[in-house]
């Protein structure tokens, strides 16, 4: 295709990539909202993230609806459908965390009113920033094509985790001290869950903007699919 | 069509087909290992879940390169596009209930040895039995076609759900009790918790299989992406 000539596949894939923006900005927008209401618990803050999640919802059956149908029509092969399906699995990824930030919100009516400022000011809020940092950082690298972004944030989950793990700990440690903060920490494990859980979609995101460029998985990746999904083959029939 | 043709996009559908029947009976001995796991906690077993998962990814892989080369390379509408979406997508739920499993099998090699036998083969088990029982269901409503299993697999939801609440319950009530299984209780929250998730993602199945034979969503569904589904339009360009 020469350089000046715009194929009306490209325009559809523009617009497809342009969709996913918009899902990824009200992603994030939704992600940060449970965040803050961990620590602000206020009910109207809770039902806007709960209510936020049914447009992720109808968005990412939009961008599925389209990838479909780019699929069928244009018969993409190569880095062309590799452009297609990161669509429709970064769509997915994106939608998971609306979900899990929809969990979040929910979770946090039902931790009652027990003092837990310490871990909530903290651990939670360390681990609030950097997932948020990580998803942020993981949009922007599928914006960009920035291929070393992406392997940038897919390189540090491994900070999450730990971060994770601490929080972990520490919670068991505040129900052993006071067992009346026993239901609340509970609901604060699934939170914290939650959110390492999110950046988990933010890795798989950054694996998948990985193989989009690069064609490429990642060094000891768990993800084996990726590697089936190289160009099909010719008609078997 | 008339009756007597196999056309190849029916033979590329009916071997897909029987790709996700037999990675169906994968996730569900996998599923029934890891609740064997919770009370056994044998080393070798646990191993055994965690190993059995990669097959299903490699699986999960190939449905997945078969369906989009199906629909790039057949072009199917309707109801015949219904059905290769709903093998990838039946496929997706499959992979993730391995995933699920092989977190259960995990938790149970941190919980020590704090005897927790009264939840072990009380509330734990019956809502393993119940996961399973449900998985089994919607995965020969899959085989069979049969829209009218999955739709109760769908409507029964709400045991699981319940069960797990009490089994919530229960757990939070040994912590307080007893601060010494705190630690094996905070990993039981989680093992309980994928159960339920399990649970949703045999619903998730019935409701692919209730679109891909009649084309409507549920009602109440809140997952307004099926409604997405339809056949594509005709080229914009």
């Amino acid at each position: 295709v020469p350089e000046h000539t715009v194929t009306a596949y490209q325009q559809e894939l523009a617009a497809l990539e342009a969709d996913i923006v918009r899902m990824g900005g009200l992603a994030l927008a939704q992600v940060r909202d449970a965040i803050s209401a961990i620590s602000v618990r206020d009910a109207a803050l809770i039902q806007s993230v709960v209510d936020q999640d049914a447009r992720l919802d109808i968005l990412e059956a939009e961008i599925e609806h389209l990838a479909v149908r780019m699929i069928a029509l244009r018969q993409p092969v190569a880095q062309d459908l590799r452009h297609t399906l990161a669509a429709m699995k970064t769509a997915n990824n994106l939608e998971r965390c609306g979900d899990l930030a929809k969990s979040i919100a929910r979770r946090t009516a039902l931790m009652g009113d027990v003092d837990l400022a310490g871990i909530l000011t903290g651990s939670m809020l360390r681990l609030g920033q950097l997932v948020t940092a990580r998803l942020a950082q993981v949009l922007d690298a599928y914006a960009a094509h920035d291929d070393a972004a992406a392997t940038d944030v897919w390189r540090r989950d491994r900070e999450i985790d730990r971060q994770y793990d601490s929080l972990f700990r520490e919670l068991l440690t505040y129900m052993m001290g006071d067992p009346r903060t026993i239901t609340a920490c509970a609901h604060l494990l699934f939170v914290a869950k939650n959110l390492e859980r999110i950046g988990d979609h933010a890795t798989n995101i950054a694996e998948v903007i990985h193989y989009e460029i690069t064609g490429d998985s990642l060094p000891g990746t768990h993800r084996p699919r990726w590697d089936a999904l190289q160009p099909p083959a010719g008609p078997t029939a």
